[in-house]
Formats: structure tokens, C-alpha cells, sequence
């Protein structure tokens, strides 16, 4: 649990003296093992799983992934180390030095001592086969398991390195976060696409219910941002969400991960604009500069084009166009489109994503709202939300981000099913 | 939207010059004014609500609040510029000159030149009032104006910067950050009190569920986080958690989060006792020395004592003791208990709250679960489960933190319902 720093400064002390006894030896992740410069045969101790087995008369190699990097920490050991339950997929303790390597492809590698194997793996059984690149549906099928390909370890160690970025940028900029609640009573918006809850042992009637009202699954944190932007200024949430919508397309999700803003003071959508482009190109610099491998590798096997199309995003401004000049050319397309009433309303669109941020100056008017509220019978329901325009209003606005549908973009994942730990749409619930 | 650091660039060739046209001053964070060193005239524009009134002969000082920290910044005006609206809670626009303050009781104060009322406040409705300060259980009735307060706007920034500190800290460790899935088909654990999930225009029989399964709001992220440990050794997640508790405790809700990690090769309680203790310690320095005007409202006003209290969890060793110990000093005290097995098990107590952390090494052998599942029926279900000890397996353990009860534990807040944003408990989902 030491820091890579702190683990490096302890080597150091162990690197001149023998190896002491198999135990002392420090552990070192398998990323850290790689940044060492100059390795001078120090005692450390691997843990991973195989990726990969060479044997040869004299020499074994093996390369052993731990999931703190795409690449693997080969190991050199004599071939009396060699044994019948070192195969891929089985994990492995390894003791030895570290050394400068050889070989060019990799500048250390890890001399072994000692080479235990903690749980085999058996080839025919495991549904992840040595040296196959597997195509990703083949891999959804194995929710526990896909984890350890090459391809999904790069994605999920992606979003973890943009989830970080995400709030590294809002924290930089000002932004006070927010849990908005994943329950509530809301349930003005697209009431066909809630999922409503109940305690699994209730059989009263809906009278009883839990929280006397009837509770859903949010679809946005937006009204909850909104309460907190009228005392922070500027606030934003970054968590799950939930539709109930009868879709298996690559682009739709039951639950998905929304990042929303709200910002007080805001006075035109160029103001938002300007945030909403400012996240996209930190976030994406953040995660191009922590974890390059792994978005290479999303780049070199699964959307060759991409990395251009990426570059190009984040060296140019965004394009902007006006409602006005939207409906032109799509008048000029040859499909027939419908028009709705023009609003102070933005979308960011993205080649192959579609819609990446949704944002829009909210109505800030007491009377204006008070009077929508009362035409759909809603005044006493949302006293609240007519409450925030009465004590202290002001002008606000904010937007919302599909996170997966970022992931898509930045990585040219086709289907949102392969961004996300474990995919949950219509017919599937897997774990 | 600039940070805070190019907006006091920016400044800087502001300030030699006059004022000019008032909507072209910089915009300007409380929070950053009131650390700007020597101050000397620069033209600023500060929005905000106010917190305070003062009308004297000639001179009007107002107190604003952005929300950005605990201090306002004092307005310092020609009593000219005084007017009706300028009342508590109602929101505001002020230009002016950034100057050295006079007072002890700030270093910088805005000399304005234009004080605009964005939305005026009516004393009289608005539930907040003047130079009160309000119990912690009124102020739950008004979940969407409570944050205007001083004490919930110290707990929500509190809550916002521990959140930041803990993702620091699992990302400086080499954790990989996952989303366990809200929405889960897992129903071994506690089924009395988990919440189901339906579309909410489902009219049809339970044969016909959305997910093809009946789906739960999760309890907890282990077993997903276990799936991800062994790929990534060392993983954590930070999300809501239900239960569908029928209890109006003041250490219960029905929606609160969890900070969950687990971690692969780990081999005595130990290992994961250190992690948990580094994670508490490491967390509340860094919310500490980031907002420690915010604690110290808690430490002052709600709890004390409380402060004492933290500095020695954060000088000293937790206290570990064995359950052998444990059920010699329970024997020892008036109340009867009932003792249950040994397992590899740990809680970490604290005072006040409870049962902060539970953590405990998961039984990898595959043989022993196959028959527990078995003698359960569940084989079937859980037979990726399984898999996980069958390809590769290694042995594991992890922890859960309750995050509003960490949240009570260094503010010294009684009830948790005052350290989320919305709340969430039996008969209760407001908003």
C-alpha cells in the first residue's frame, strides 16, 4: 500500500545488500516496476496474472499483468523454475531483481528467484484464449471476466483516469460538488421512462408505500443542481442514471453516468459554451497525458481514424451554429425533419456519438413559471422549484455530459456496452 | 470561469488603469477576492447573495456570500447607493474597487461603485431569517434552502472536499476507480431490505420485468469490485447505497454512500487495517488544510468537544483489539450479548457513530464456497462467482466506509440526515 514513491525510496536501502529472506522483499506494482530507471538489482516481490509463457531449453519468460498498466513486466527465470501450472490466466507470486533489460523492447525486466503460483488457470475452461484478440461482443458475454483482456483493461482504466480528470477540472474551476439523490419524487420528466421503486418485501397497496410518495429513478440532477446553485454559484454532480427505455441500440443505457453543471450568474449560452468546451479538451488532455498506451490501443485496434478525429476536436475552436442555420441545412438535407419552437438551448454533437452535452439557460421568471406549473396542475408540487425564483433568483444555466458517450468519442468505442463495468439495458442485468 | 489564478492575472493589468464600462470588469469568486494580497483599486464585478445589512449616516457595508467559501466579502458603499431591496437573502451584482480594508476583521474589502439587485427577498417569507441561527432540524424542512445557511454550506463544501480528498487518495495509491452498477440482480445479501426496481408503466406481471430478472438498487459494491480486483489488484468505488430500512435513526437513511475498496494478494486483516486508517487519516488532513474555516463553524457551533476529539484519532494509532479482546470487555459490561462465529473480520468504531468501516478477507478456495452455494441452491446464480476462484484466483479482502457517518465522525454532526444534500428515509423523499 506504499506509495510508488515512498516504495521506491525503500528499495533503494535493499538494492546494494543480498537478497534478504523471500518475505522482506518489497512489493512493487508492475507499473512502478517498469518506470524504474537504472535498475540495479533490487529485491522486489511481483504479484499478477500471466499474459503470456515462452519456454525455451535454458530460459523461461513469462510477462505478468497486475492492472496498473497495459503493459506487462517480463520475467527472466532459469528453466528449473519452469512448471506445469505457469499458463495464462493463472496468477503468480515472483521474487527476484530487478534488472536493466537486454532486450530492447522493454528497459527492465525482473530476474526471478522465486516463481509461486497462487491460482492456477485452466486454458480449455477459461473463455479468454492465450493470444486471441476475442471481438468485444464476444466479450460481454463475461462480464466477470473481460476485465482481463488487454482491450478492457485499457477502457475501464480510462474512465477511471476521465472520472479523476472530471473532478479535477470542476474542483480547479470553482465547483462545489453535489450528490444529487438517485431517488425521487420528481417525476415531471418523461414519466414513460421511469423506473419506479418500492421495498422488495412490500405487498400492501400503493397507499403504504415507502416514502408515502411515490419514489423513481432520477433522470437528471438538473432541479436538485438547481437548488444548489442559488449557494454555491457554481456546482456540479457526476453520478448514475436511470431510463427506462426499451432500447438495445449502441448508444442507450438503462443506467449510464451523466456529469451536470449549474452555474449561477449566467447570462448566455456562450457562457456555457465555453465551460462545456473548456471540460471536454481538460478532461481529454488529462487522460491523453496519464494513460497514453491505453488510449493508443483503443486507437490501433478499435477505431483506427480516431486518434485524427480527436486531435482535430481538441486543436480547433468548436463549431457553432445558430437554431437559424441548423434548420437550413437540414432543409436542404432530404430527409423531412420536424421543427420545434426555438429556446435558449444548446447541443453539443459529435461525429459517430451524437449528442454529447445538452444544456440550456433555465426560465428564471416567477410569474412566467407559476403560470406553466398551474396550467399542468403542478403549483403545489413544485412550491419548492417556484420558491428558488422567490427569495434571491438569478439568472442561472447548466448542461449535462453522457460520460459514456464521452468515452465513446475519445476512444471510438462503437457500442456503450463496452464503456461501462457492467451494461445494464432492456433484457440485461447480468451480476 | 476562468481560475482563480488567470482571473488575478488578468487583474493585474486592470488595476493601474480607471474603471472601465462597468460590464467589463472581471468577474470575481468571493473565495479569490478575499485572498487577494495588497490589494490596490482593481475594477471587479462580485456576485452573490447578501448575508448582511448596515446602513449608516453615509456609509452602507454589505456582507455578500458566493457560496465559494464560509466569509463574505464586505461591500463598503456611499450610502447613496442604499435601497429598499438590499436585504437579506435577496441576490446581487457589485462593481468596484478591490482596496486594503481598514478593519481587523478583514484584510479586503469592495469599494462599490454599482450595486445592482439581481432577485429581491422577502423577509417575511423566506424561512431563513436575519441573525438567527437556526437548529439543525428546522432547517430539514427546507432541504431546498437549508444550503443558503452558514452550517450547511460549511457541511456541503466539507462533504464536496472530502469527496475530491478521497479520490486523491485511492488514485495516489494505485487504485482503480470502477462504477459498480446501482441496478443488480444480486439478491443474497439482506433481501428484507432492498428496494425492487420496475419501469414505471409497467401494468404487466412480474414474468415480464424490464431486466428479464427482478432488479434491485445495490447494497454494496463487493462482488463487482471482487470481478475487478482481479484484473486490476486494487480497486475502489464511490457510490449510493440502499437499504430499505424501516428506521428513523439519526444514523440511517435509505440512500447513503459508500466508499468501498478491494484489494488483490492480500493476506491479513493487517494489510487492510492499514489502508483504512491511511484513508481516514490521509482524507480528513486534506479536508483539514483545505477548508478549515468550514470545520472549524462545525467544530465551534454543532460539536463541541469534537475537536479534541479528531486531533487525537489523528495523532494516534487506532486502537486495535482482537474479538477475544472484544468479548472479554462485553462479558465484563451489564448487558447481555450474543456472540457469533470467528471470521476474519473487521469494524472500525468510533464514538458517536458507530460502526464507521467493515472490512474482511473473502474465502477464495473454491470448494469451500461451491458447497456453501450449493447447500444455498445458488449455484447457478453465482457461478461467475465461482469462475473468479477458478481462473486465476488470488487471496483478497476489502472494506466499506459509510461516508455520511465519516462525514459526522470529523464534523461532530449529530444526525445524518445534515450531512447529505437530500436526504432519503421512511416516509421521507423531498424533492
Amino acid at each position: 500500500m506504499l506509495g510508488a514513491r515512498r516504495l521506491l525510496g525503500a528499495l533503494r536501502l535493499c538494492s546494494s545488500v543480498s537478497c534478504p529472506r523471500p518475505r522482506a522483499s518489497a512489493k512493487m506494482r508492475v507499473r512502478d516496476a517498469l518506470r524504474v530507471q537504472d535498475a540495479s538489482g533490487e529485491c522486489v516481490t511481483v504479484q499478477g496474472w500471466i499474459r503470456s509463457v515462452r519456454s525455451q531449453k535454458e530460459v523461461l519468460f513469462l510477462h505478468v499483468n497486475d492492472g496498473s498498466s497495459l503493459e506487462s513486466l517480463q520475467i527472466v527465470a532459469d528453466s528449473s523454475l519452469d512448471s506445469r501450472e505457469l499458463t495464462f490466466g493463472s496468477s503468480v507470486q515472483v521474487q527476484g531483481q530487478l534488472v536493466k533489460s537486454q532486450s530492447k523492447r522493454q528497459n527492465v525486466e525482473l530476474k526471478a528467484e522465486k516463481i509461486e503460483v497462487i491460482g492456477d488457470c485452466e486454458a480449455k475452461a477459461f473463455p479468454i484464449k492465450y493470444k486471441e484478440r476475442h471481438p468485444l461482443e464476444y466479450l460481454r458475454q463475461y462480464p466477470h471476466l473481460r476485465c482481463r483482456t488487454n482491450a478492457l483493461g485499457s477502457i475501464l482504466r480510462v474512465r477511471s483516469e476521465a472520472t479523476a480528470a472530471i473532478h479535477s477540472y470542476f474542483k480547479d474551476n470553482g465547483f462545489v460538488h453535489i450528490h444529487t439523490p438517485v431517488l425521487t419524487s420528481n417525476d415531471c420528466e418523461g414519466a414513460g421512462e421511469l423506473f419506479q421503486v418500492e421495498p422488495s418485501s412490500k405487498i400492501k397497496g400503493p397507499e403504504e408505500s415507502f416514502f408515502d410518495v411515490p419514489a423513481f429513478l432520477t433522470v437528471s440532477g438538473q432541479l436538485h443542481l438547481e437548488v444548489m446553485s442559488g449557494a454555491f454559484t457554481q456546482v456540479f454532480t457526476f453520478g448514475p442514471t436511470f431510463r427506462a427505455e426499451n432500447s438495445q441500440s449502441r448508444r442507450h443505457l438503462a443506467e449510464f453516468y451523466m456529469v451536470e453543471a449549474e452555474i449561477s450568474f449566467v447570462e448566455s449560452l456562450q457562457d456555457l459554451m465555453q465551460v462545456m468546451e473548456e471540460l471536454f479538451k481538460a478532461t481529454t488532455e488529462m487522460v491523453l497525458s496519464h494513460c497514453p498506451e491505453d488510449v493508443e490501443l483503443c486507437h490501433q485496434f478499435i477505431a483506427a481514424g480516431q486518434k485524427g478525429r480527436l486531435e482535430h476536436m481538441l486543436k480547433n475552436n468548436f463549431l457553432i451554429i445558430s437554431y437559424t442555420e441548423a434548420i437550413e441545412i437540414l432543409k436542404q438535407a432530404s430527409q423531412n425533419f420536424a421543427f420545434t419552437p426555438k429556446v435558449a438551448a444548446i447541443d453539443l454533437l459529435v461525429p459517430g456519438v451524437g449528442e454529447l452535452f445538452g444544456g440550456s439557460l433555465r426560465e428564471e421568471r416567477y410569474h412566467v413559471l407559476e403560470q406553466r406549473l398551474a396550467r399542468s396542475g403542478l403549483t403545489k408540487a413544485y412550491q419548492w422549484y417556484l420558491d428558488l425564483r422567490k427569495f434571491g433568483s438569478v439568472p442561472h444555466g447548466g448542461f449535462g455530459m453522457g460520460f459514456e458517450r464521452y468515452l465513446q468519442c475519445i476512444l471510438g468505442v462503437d457500442n456503450i456496452k463496452d464503456v461501462i463495468p457492467f451494461p445494464r439495458f432492456t433484457h440485461s442485468c447480468l451480476l
